[in-house]
């Protein structure tokens, strides 16, 4: 029996919700190993004293992240859930100490051939926000601190596989999208792209689970606070609407301003969002849905619902699966879309997989067809 | 020490969250007493074997009602907590048999009096839809039947007391609001009736907890199928909308259509809705906010919260209020309000007791200044 | 109308559940008014930025407790809602400050008068663990540090209204028993006076929401570790263990040792106990069921359900209540009993209220009459 | 490429929780293939109607039971889901059906060779209670109604693999454990068979997610009536009692009469069990910590855990995993024993999977090796 050699993977900032998500799902992918984990406070620890349900696997302990020596780790791929501002630090750092051509060129196509991936360059999946914007000025802005990569940002690939595909597959760097944009953009980008609806008053309403706030001691995330109640959050301030404008507008064409307005809800995972649109004249629901229906065919993690049928988080609960539907609004000439995505996978750890497998030449689906969990 | 006498208060329908949240409630209300109590299925036992949290208390035995002796069991105040359609012939047949003046004149006012309302006639508080549509035409489109009491109807008073107040007063028949009108309009009355926001483009993204779809055994409302979960339903054909839009059609002074979806969230209680309103030319968030203060300055139970403090469900969790606030959104021009209430307090049986206590010239307040409770 | 004048209420360390929950109650006390409240990190706060749900009430902002003028003040009741050890030093802090008579002399009785309390020195109600244990080697063997208020530990009352209420009505420090000794204690005492039930392997598997926790940042207090999920903790070493067991051995009259392992159960409020216990030769489980409902004919507080039906959480929510069941164990000889409270109202501050009825000579009852909040 | 044949499998019963779980696992399970599902009341609806999360797969439709043609279909396993009774009657149906030797002979070996065994008769793993009680007079007790099934009875192999690997291999008809029993099972059996605890007094306090109650509408399983909640249920009266108790007393050598009280928990999935047990003269807690390490030092699905560590559902949760560990009990010669399982995994479905994979003849972990889900 032949031995399929693996990829080696490292995981920076393994100690938070979407650390434990990349390696609960790349346990059982069949191409690549765990090689390295760090997490700054819980380096030493074997990750199942920090995560009792990943005890118990052949995984190697957390280390800090100025213990990895860089070339000798010999990685093939370095997922980044690390803080934003540290993320860019970080992968500076990694891409001088391997000498990565990424640094001082453009970026360099990969031939997609697997041998090749193998012995090549390290390919890095960024699952902060340090690298999503394309305009560094509009990041000081909403993060408020200069960009400290400005020249690697151009070379950074935003990494929407269903949008972007064959920019991802040669990308070197990959800023994964974030949670709520991933679920607004799979359901926008196609109608505005067709110019079926108006890039103006757009009303996105999002609902997330409360992993998406991760793991760090804050009173908000505490389970009293949260359970048995709902509210909305950081409205009218949050990160992800400069990001998903940005993509909007380059689907449409022209400048997109969006209503986005999130919810905590007492969940651990799941994210949904009803989002309001306006017809252009002459564009029917039927019209949206026809649109939708025919831009994923044949995308394996997006389905659009039949008829009638709502969107549920409970549809896409721990699974790479994006759910849509549209519906016709009771104000004459508006729509209702809306989209169910794991926060936690699509909209994190499962995307940035996604994208490792276009990036390594892999099949796509690799290592992400776990059916959907529910109850 | 001299005993105030009690009014003598039936619930007809006593067996659902909305019963039982009546008799929480009617329990430490100093001026009435439980005298009756109905329930079909349930007929013949006690309350503590429906509700258990309700046994030890002295209360009557749940009845049907075809058992209710209605002139004998001399009751003050009925409120009715049946499913719409019926609750129009129950409400019919106990005025006929109490020989109601409501059934042949017009309303007759409550002098406010006290011992003349004793001595008076039934007063009859309604919880279901069956009296909340003026135009009898719309509830037999939106609720599949013909309203079966079209004389009786115009004579019932909308009993949302911030807005009807002198009405509900001297009302012998009041038609309580559901609860996401409720939420809704003490949200956008204000604003319409000062001219501040467009009446066009209104969009309402409501959320629920689960007492809101009541104690009916359906799939959908397993534990299992809700918790860990969240999703929309009845998107575009929610029958509270036609009750919003008759309330703002009112205030607005010219037809209002909007968009309104609901959402199942995994709680119990709680409800809170995120409006999306469009300020008329030369109107600023500021603007709505001096309204919103301004309209409630004396009202006991609707507080605007403070500057960027977002209104949350666990402000609110068992008790009679409603909190509201402003902000500005991204999308120049628009703004979102958000108002939160207990739907079984605020959206039901308090605003049901607070009815009662004006129709029988009772303070307002009287019973239902329950702090929230949180945890 | 005349006014009746009020008790001033201190509470030291308002900041917490167990504080919020005392604010809730004692707002709609007839004969109490807050008249301090302290916080340290949260000085200078309004209470409402503290718990939004308490905002628009007529109380006092928070203080530190260095700023607490102590004669000045003129507190009649103050519950000290304090961490351990932070306890002690404070309500002897707080004596001295008063010139309490209890620092040197024994407890003095009250003499239940109305007008006499008001005008007399201050009561002490502590909701911590300082004053719990009657041997104060046993304190420090269990707290990890000495007791710093030996002298005054004898003065104190453990306050279990349903056993030591006279006790309780003349004490001026009463020592508010903990969560799991409450739900415990009721449910044994009486068994193990009457002989009943053999003090050797009394098993008690408890359960409790998480509320219980507190309100500190702990990684385990996390909504997303705690939802969806749950376990035991503190297995053998729980500090509720000797409370427990001293007061059995009281009420036995021999040594009690007792198996006690509490389980965190992913709901804010409740706790269950099903104790397990081995029945004296030629008792039976009607025996003890009568013996429970003798014990507490008379107790507004404490009912014994009717055979069969299993205490449950819900059906105490929010109150002052504690259900009680017995049961038949398969194994011959053995039986189970069922104990549920709400954890922050008969485990805590309601506990502390009907303790401060009974020192004022007030009706125990009052201002804890509230019926269950069911949902 | 070669490909692999596939085994044909069969799900009677698919509608249910535990049907949906095996269509979950089974979907990711490189050597089946679900070829029927039958659901009596969603006969004819495509699976994702009854489970949308299950939508988009290629699956057969639901049919009813009478629908099946049995030898036609061809099935290599078939899983029985039906509610206990039912299962007997069909299971003799599609013996019969199929002609299978199981009928008039005892139970024949497998080889163990994958070729034969797809071409061999059919394999039922039945999940339901049927075929647990080896005395079919006990089942008669317990399940109130005869056991229609009496001489195929013996031929059943009760189905946990850590216990009767040997057996279930050559089975051709596997009774799965309930869930309770499992976790139990697994946490005694080493212990008593290795006569270091008393066979006396096994006290089993268990609770269990709702998903364990089924998707049957009850009024007891409605989201408001168990979120925010807890309460025991079926006290001296579960039906699995008589099951824990056969195979205890199997490996005891002698009869056990356990104690034993399973509570509802407000979460989906998980199932803990803490269990009191009396130590044997000389034996300490590390001997029975030695023990069962030693016991499960090879076994793929249990853990025990380290020093200290308690189970918690969060560990296993969508997992076959059980984990397991030992404390000191505060009562001198005692112990408690902690188990934790996913009752729809382990406890069900995960669990008839690994008796499948063994009755093939296949690696016992197939198909189960997904981490644990958390968040």
């Amino acid at each position: 029996m032949s031995v399929t050699p693996k990829f080696r993977v490292g995981i920076l900032g393994a100690s938070g919700y979407t650390g434990a998500d990349l390696v609960r799902l790349l346990l059982t992918h069949p191409n690549v190993e765990i090689a390295l984990m760090t997490a700054e406070r819980k380096a030493g620890m074997p990750i199942g004293d920090v995560f009792p349900h990943l005890a118990g696997y052949d995984l190697p302990d957390l280390i800090g992240l100025d213990e990895v020596e860089w070339p000798a780790v010999e990685l093939d791929v370095v997922f980044c859930a690390l803080p934003h501002a540290t993320s860019q630090e970080v992968i500076k750092g990694l891409l001088h100490a391997t000498g990565h051509s990424l640094l001082d060129e453009m970026v360099v196509e990969t031939t997609g051939d697997l041998a090749d991936s193998i012995s090549g360059e390290v390919k890095v999946v960024d699952l902060s926000a340090d690298f999503r914007l394309r305009d560094t000025d509009v990041y000081a802005q909403w993060y408020g601190r200069e960009h400290s990569a400005v020249t690697l940002q151009p070379k950074a690939v935003y990494g929407l596989p269903e949008v972007n595909r064959d920019q991802v597959r040669k990308a070197h760097l990959v800023a994964c999208p974030g949670c709520y944009p991933t679920a607004a953009l799979l359901a926008l980008i196609p109608l505005l792209k067709a110019g079926q609806i108006s890039a103006e008053d757009i009303i996105i309403d999002a609902k997330s689970g409360v992993s998406g706030a991760g793991r760090s001691l804050k009173e908000a995330n505490l389970f009293v606070e949260v359970a048995e109640a709902m509210h909305p959050y950081a409205v009218g301030q949050h990160r992800h609407m400069p990001e998903i404008e940005q993509e909007l507008t380059l689907a449409a064409g022209e400048d997109v301003r969006i209503s986005f307005t999130p919810h905590l809800v007492p969940m651990n995972r799941g994210e949904l969002e009803t989002i309001y649109v306006r017809l252009k004249e002459g564009t029917t629901v039927g019209d949206l849905k026809d649109q939708l229906v025919d831009a994923y065919a044949d995308e394996p993690f997006v389905s659009i619902l039949e008829e009638g049928v709502v969107p549920a988080t409970r549809m896409v609960r721990g699974s790479n699966r994006c759910v849509l539907n549209v519906f016709q609004d009771r104000i004459p000439g508006r729509a209702i879309v809306v989209s169910a995505i794991d926060n936690l996978v699509k909209g994190s750890s499962g995307q940035a997989i996604q994208n490792m497998n276009l990036m390594l030449g892999l099949d796509e689906t690799t290592g992400l067809m776990q059916a959907p969990m529910f109850p």
